[in-house]
């Protein structure tokens, strides 16, 4: 009898708003490995924001996610069998191995990693796609001088944990927006953020200027929306807006901005990116975001849902904030 | 009895759309002029839409014109006494005295120029604000290659015109967006773009998509509002687009971008641009732009109101999109 393997496969698209009813659960047989290929125990899977865009098949920058295959995703395993010299059994690797408790691979895409200093899941989260992620469009957009103020949406998540507190190591003031006082309070006094605005308490932009008495000179945007147009009025003349997310508007209708005049207003500088098109700097982000974790400068939180059945529901809590931190799925 | 001075003051602020009824015209007598001054006879009066936000007193990059005085303005006009020794009876300058029949200046501001290879008029429009507005935004923002695709709005403006006959000289592909089939025509049998898509035929979107088959890599925004949604739907990946104007919004409610998520999908640069905060670059770009329009290889086109009392009106006209080409009041 062959092993069984436990995946999740997309089966449906939404029109509207996703649901566990677009995913479906199966055992597939392991097939032998072929010459060249090395079998991975995932640990680990990976829920991120982009996925949502892959369950759509309306235009992006990424194809879709086909239906009836094995759903997208980071993943952080071992190795359990090897067929492939670069690769032995018990190496730790991260890949992009998808919703399923054992990928198959050639070796493509699959990174060693050592776990001694970093723990392995921290791969998938702040030293791996979501910290340079934060790296790239802080440093690389932004840009933030000593004494400026940076705002960053989601700021209790993956990626905007990490961009306030490189903002802050920068020596620049880190304002978060972040929903709820549970998330706002970790931001404030374990991130070491100046300021954390909870945008659930219905104020926004009157507790944005508050928080913001000098201007935002940088943003790092997540959400969109009602927080892009909050923190649009509050940009400074010349400020720079990474665009990295849109979550706001994954699920459902275009979420509008309502004062583009504003970019004109304010001189800005409005840009969108997608870390994996710059692939040349990940060695030098993961380094230095390596060092920080190591050295306990760069700190990060973790929601583990635990077993592949879960993945579903853990997305779609994803997709409306109730992760606290970097969501993961354990699968063993 | 001194000689008398026809001035237009600004007299009220709009809370809605802009009317005449916000100016007045008054007869002012000429003092005489003090040490150090000089005394111009306006022959032009520029009209631009950037006088639309000085009329209001919300928050903008430059403070609000005060009430009862004079409107700011860009004028072109003739030294008709002086003392002040950098000018002579007989000069030509340009410069910002406002809307009014002469000028007194201290000499700050005022620029002398020749009009033996270009027209004095074109020194307020191709050769002078507009002219630098479209080289540097073409140039410095969206850096066209040959063989991309421009697309600018008012093309057939005083600005926009500029930036498509600009962007062809760079080898590039240029489409126009304008209002009627007249204007069209001039941007593509006069000034040479490639094609010129209608606004005003109601199929704007579908027109633009015919307009631009391989998408478009740099765009140049004048107008915002339904024209800057149909161009960002067809942006390129790495597409850049400088915001220079959003004259749709000018005259009421700011007017929302439909998908600003479209910065993110086609990972956009989007700057916010005013061409008098680059002062640097004004001796190259009007040494450049004065040489094309002498060589007849920068084209222009100018609507020239008769009479200072009509400066209102055809500033009103302008927002609306009136004019076609440079919008001047000629007051002699």
């Amino acid at each position: 009898m062959p092993q069984l393997n436990r995946q999740i496969l997309l089966v449906s698209r939404p029109t509207g708003a996703a649901s566990v009813d677009h995913f479906r659960l199966v055992d597939t047989p392991l097939a032998a490995l072929a010459d060249g290929e090395v079998r991975v125990r995932n640990h680990y899977l990976s829920l991120d924001p982009y996925m949502r865009g892959r369950m759509s098949d309306a235009k992006s920058y990424a194809p879709p996610q086909p239906l009836n295959e094995v759903m997208i995703g980071g993943t952080a395993g071992e190795v359990v069998e090897s067929r492939n010299p670069r690769f032995a059994v018990g190496d730790f690797v991260v890949g992009t191995l998808g919703w399923q408790e054992f990928g198959t691979s050639d070796g493509a895409g699959l990174m060693k990693v050592e776990t001694s200093r970093v723990p392995l899941s921290a791969y998938l989260g702040v030293v791996g796609m979501p910290g340079v992620t934060a790296w790239y469009g802080l440093n690389r957009i932004i840009a933030p001088k000593a004494g400026q103020t940076i705002v960053v949406s989601a700021a209790s998540g993956a990626v905007g944990s990490v961009v306030g507190q490189l903002a802050k190591l920068a020596g620049a003031r880190a304002v978060g927006i972040a929903g709820g006082a549970d998330k706002c309070r970790y931001v404030t006094d374990t991130l070491g953020f100046d300021a954390c605005v909870d945008y659930k308490a219905g104020n926004l932009p009157a507790d944005l200027a508050a928080a913001t008495p000098d201007g935002v000179d940088g943003a790092f945007e997540n959400v969109g929306g009602a927080l892009l147009d909050a923190t649009l009025e509050r940009m400074n003349p010349f400020g720079r807006i990474a665009i990295c997310g849109m979550i706001a508007g994954y699920d459902g209708q275009p979420v509008p901005l309502a004062q583009p005049a504003l970019i004109l207003r304010s001189r800005l500088l409005v840009q969108g990116f997608i870390v994996t098109e710059h692939l040349d700097l990940w060695p030098q982000a993961l380094a230095e975001l390596g060092d920080l974790v190591a050295q306990k400068n760069l700190l990060y939180r973790e929601t583990v849902t635990q077993g592949l059945e879960n993945a579903p529901e853990a997305f779609l809590g994803l997709l409306k904030g109730r992760n606290f931190g970097k969501q993961l799925v354990k699968l063993i």
